[in-house]
């Protein structure tokens, strides 16, 4: 049994070519060739545990993925992400790796879902990009977005200036021109793909401010009771795209705007099915489009076999 | 953080004292101070999985238990029970403990309920044990029973002779007068305290052959698939206890018997009303009394916690 700590994730990660593995594994999803059961879920006073877990049929391993947000830890010095991936043989049960990853493979696996979703609903040209949280993921989409998106033009949404003035620091670094705001609005009215990536209660975007041409992707809420979108941005969207739809049925946003009766299940598509074409994706320049992605265990599977085949190549 | 070996957690094990423990847990489980979310299962081609959490509220951990069975196992010299436990801070999220126990703490877990409940509820005297099942868990049930009931005598079901002579020699060993049988209607004629320990999934007891006064405690069964007794037994038996009632509304026993439309839940009592008093247990000698199993997340709480306490007190 194999246990790699975050230090050697983070060694290995940079050699691994992340977008096709996890595409891949949303196209497997929506075909039907991944089990993944119902998320577990636990609710603490102080923060919040998912357990997501699965495997690709006739795989080598099967994955069980934790992870939790403690949103008080930052005050104590401590990141509010964390948790482990486990790597299990499909054949005898047996526990083949542990990746003390602490968090971070979610946040990346997270981070690359942002940019595969760009890749494949993002207006052409973007002209402005709005990340709506300057936590680590509001970091990392824009670290993705890199890759398939040409825009250099930033505005972040934060609720602190210390928090902001940091991340304009560390993402001016990476290239990137920050304009920083606490006005959300302000945000819509000049970017036109938007991430968001708060763990928000209530909406931070509002439907009276949405842009034609507009694309939104929702990366916050992956609880029933978390929500960065006023309903009627999904009520007005010409596509509304779900990581997973049974799991956006009972979570995210897609699950709040039903809940609020201005959407029907019938108006999601699945971004696997976008992703191999059987579903159409973005149809023209003016139209907005929604893709909430509420987490799927495919993604997990996916980085963490990534993660650990790599590491036995590299162990020889 | 922490990582305790199956070898070293060997090393703690007879230095425990479980049975408090347990017997507490399930207290506290049936007097809601437990959160237990629903069971996470996974089944695969060779096996199943299943994930159980939770905490006790205002607890230090909470705990994350994977413990799998793959039936087959055997055949390549590997154990079918397999798995780790995880102790989290329920203030920060972060991992502190990972027990790599392969399985071993579900499987001692297990067989302490099982004496936990004979301790309340087998009839007095035990004139003969039963145990239907003549794997880890047939051996573990009867080695926990030694502290609650001084019948020696015993006899064990099994499909493999050879299986069957092993578990004989072992048993043996251990003070116990065994005499092994492939007709389990026998068994069912001489024991007056059962143990059913398989992963049958068609009942292997039969309400015909229920004797006056016995009790039964059914562990083998905690999937909605797997099944050792006959539902009449349920119907037939002056007392049905649960685990965790919740649960086995939808696994074990009491979900088969009532899936057959042999019982009703508000006939089934919680094990820890039991423990505590709240409920009546066993009446007189005459009644016959069925217990279903289907191992609840307090146990691991309850054992993980005891075994990393230890663990660090031996470590100074």
């Amino acid at each position: 049994m194999q246990i790699i700590t975050l230090e050697q994730i983070k060694l290995i990660l940079p050699s691994l070519d992340l977008f096709p593995e996890i595409e891949k594994g949303f196209k497997a999803y929506s075909e039907g060739k991944v089990v993944v059961p119902p998320i577990g879920e636990m609710i603490l006073e102080k923060g919040e545990v998912h357990i997501k877990y699965g495997f690709v049929r006739g795989g080598k391993y099967y994955v069980i993925k934790i992870a939790s947000g403690f949103y008080c830890n930052p005050e104590y010095g401590l990141s509010s992400s964390n948790g482990l991936m486990l790597l299990f043989s499909q054949q005898t049960g047996e526990l083949e790796c542990i990746l003390l990853d602490e968090g971070h493979l979610t946040n990346i696996r997270t981070a690359v879902a942002g940019a595969i979703v760009a890749k494949h609903l993002a207006p052409d040209p973007v002209h402005r990009i709005g990340i709506v949280g300057a936590g680590i993921q509001g970091r990392l989409q824009l670290h993705y977005l890199k890759d398939v998106v040409a825009c250099r033009e930033v505005m972040v949404w934060g609720t602190s200036t210390k928090e902001l003035d940091l991340y304009r620091i560390d993402m001016e670094r990476e290239g990137f021109r920050i304009e920083t705001t606490g006005d959300a609005s302000l945000l819509q009215r000049q970017c036109n793909l938007i991430v968001t990536a708060t763990p928000s209660k209530r909406p931070l975007l509002s439907d009276v401010y949405l842009e034609e041409g507009t694309h939104i992707t929702a990366v916050g809420s992956d609880t029933a009771d978390k929500q960065e979108l006023d309903p009627e941005i999904l009520q007005h969207a010409d596509l509304v795209v779900a990581d997973s739809i049974v799991q956006c049925m009972e979570r995210g946003e897609i699950f709040k705007a039903m809940e609020a009766g201005k959407m029907v299940k019938n108006k999601v598509v699945e971004l696997g099915n976008i992703i191999s074409g059987t579903s159409t994706g973005r149809a023209n320049k003016e139209q907005i489009t929604v893709a909430d992605l509420t987490g799927v265990a495919v993604q997990d599977i996916g980085i963490a076999t990534a993660v650990y085949s790599a590491f036995r190549g590299h162990a020889g």
